[in-house]
């Protein structure tokens, strides 16, 4: 059979602020691959059926001798995220062809697995804080019979699981305590305001434009929602406080304005740092002595911690809410890899509602 | 009987920066009491034995519009502060003749229990958050047939507790660990790190002089130890951490280096915030995205949280290793209501190693 084209998504240079799309990130349909004869060593070939923009990739995307919590993406070679790939030839007997597998993949049209092209440290030891992000292990999943495929990037997928298993975990939620949620029309945010809703919680939440203020008050039935931009957080934190729980993805000033208005004993789950990704200054948080003083909990989390815990529950107990409309979910989908950088990015600028997603292929 | 001299520390006006002693704070020796016939309806008098002079208690001393943790102490009473006393007559019979009691007491010669002059806000309410100190209850306590009164104030008091209940519910010390101390030859930060020492943890730890640095070296054992005067934190704790556990007394720049040298999942103990306690310009802390990248875990306390819990096994455990040299204590003492406000000043500005200590009368 002949070759056919396997496009993907490069990783050119080193972006600095928000990632440019055919600058650092560069669509490049110069390779082929044929499908019934590239050589599988024993491994298999798959098909990229969806892949999923998250915003803690940009930390990736950085000088490789700065040391992050995750591994740094390699220069020149494709560009690696969470995607859904559907095995269609196969020499490994665990990966049948057919089965479907999430995990961490490069954003290309079909690969060999396990692929190639994954983070090597120049040392060959990484530091011993650093997740290795590309050595995360591909799951293996299968198809809901109502709910698609891209559910599977966002509210079933890292996102809902980030929301419900960091609630599960750290934030001790009870009817009638006050939550504050930031990135509050974010994938991770609109989980949090809705299992807060369910749970019995008065919601204060916020987020960046008036058509997500809207969205999260009209749709999500957050109690008191605002508009970051144009509107005081410690004001509205004063009014409606104080917060028994933050939800914290953004850090910097939002997050002194929480801990100032934080009730006797809160707790806030530090999920993200927002308005650090982008290498902005780094702003110094002033209000650190209330930790203290109102014996505030702070918990670090990163979702790969909680899965062998609460998968097994988180995936009993939120399809059931998403089939029956007590959760709702919205998602920004985009067709075609060509659109995956500027979904990233502009999901990077908080211009997506909901869940950006990229469909590469129809399961066929 | 004739009135006897009733010496007192009076809280004269509100400091800025370090109080200053016959200014903020003056020994007042006008006021003469008739131990034998002053009225108690239906309370006891007591005579004053030891006083303990705590960093926290500045934080007392504001404008009592602004709000904090703790209620702001009366302005043109008697200063406030932790101390045991020992009943002298008696009305009650909860309290009879002969019986010591620890508590929130004013730092007076003799007391008619309960005392006047209590904090009471302009409002009459409290906001939600705010300990009302002078209401925390006063504490009968048995002479020990070893251990000195004194260390009722330090070792066995509240900062023994402090150190012990602090690491008990939230450090999660295992064997071969590290934790970092800061005021590591304070009353806390010395329990802490023997604490910690018997536990199994390296300990680095670090005090603002070289006299500081040797007595946590030589005599409390800690690995590492240097003087955050002459020696960069940071430096110290990117050579020989990363760390497990920090324990925070101070806050400020030493907490934003702590956090920036955590190993994953570290826990940071945070108990005070000595470096705003005078007024200081609050300092911005610029590394907290570590917390989230790390899945770091801060906890904000406040001893009388934990003394239901842990003070049955803390005066089972703690006593013992004092008697038996296990652990080692050092104090401050000074004699004399007289030399209350300096001991206290001289306390804050660090000139202590160990507990101060203020004996007001002999036990006879």
């Amino acid at each position: 059979m002949s070759e056919v084209s396997n496009p993907r998504l490069l990783y050119k240079s080193v972006p600095r602020g928000y990632p440019i799309p055919g600058e650092n990130l560069i669509y490049d349909t110069s390779r082929t691959i044929d499908l019934e004869n590239v050589p599988l060593n024993g491994g298999f070939l798959t098909k990229t059926l969806v892949v999923s923009p998250q915003p803690w990739l940009r930390e990736r995307l950085r000088d490789p001798e700065r040391i992050s919590y995750s591994t740094p993406m390699r220069l020149g070679h494709t560009f690696v995220g969470f995607g859904l790939v559907k095995v269609i030839r196969s020499e490994d007997p665990d990966y049948p062809v057919g089965q479907y597998v999430v995990g961490m993949i490069p954003w290309e049209a079909y690969t060999v697995q396990p692929w190639d092209g994954k983070q090597i440290s120049a040392t060959g030891k990484l530091p011993a804080f650093t997740v290795d992000v590309d050595a995360m292990s591909m799951v293996k999943v299968a198809k809901h019979p109502t709910i698609p495929w891209s559910l599977f990037m966002g509210a079933l997928g890292g996102s809902g699981q980030t929301a419900y298993m960091g609630l599960k975990e750290h934030a001790d939620m009870k009817a009638g305590e006050t939550i504050f949620v930031s990135t509050a029309a974010g994938s991770v945010g609109m989980m949090v305001v809705q299992l807060a809703k369910l749970a019995g919680l008065k919601v204060i939440a916020t987020a960046g434009t008036d058509e997500k203020v809207n969205y999260v008050k009209n749709e999500l039935g957050a109690d008191v929602v605002f508009n970051y931009n144009t509107t005081s957080t410690s004001d509205v934190l004063q009014e409606h406080g104080p917060i028994d729980i933050y939800w914290d993805n953004v850090g910097g000033p939002t997050l002194e304005a929480a801990i100032e208005n934080c009730n006797l004993h809160a707790r806030i789950v530090a999920c993200g740092y927002m308005s650090e990704y982008n290498d902005e200054d780094r702003y110094g948080v002033k209000t650190l002595s209330w930790i203290f003083k109102r014996r505030i909990h702070i918990h670090g989390i990163v979702t790969q911690d909680f899965r062998a815990k609460w998968t097994k529950q988180f995936f009993e107990e939120v399809p059931p809410l998403i089939s029956s409309g007590k959760i709702k979910v919205k998602e920004e989908i985009v067709h075609g890899l060509e659109n995956a950088a500027t979904s990233w990015v502009d999901m990077l600028m908080g211009k997506n509602i909901g869940k950006s997603v990229v469909i590469v292929a129809e399961d066929d």
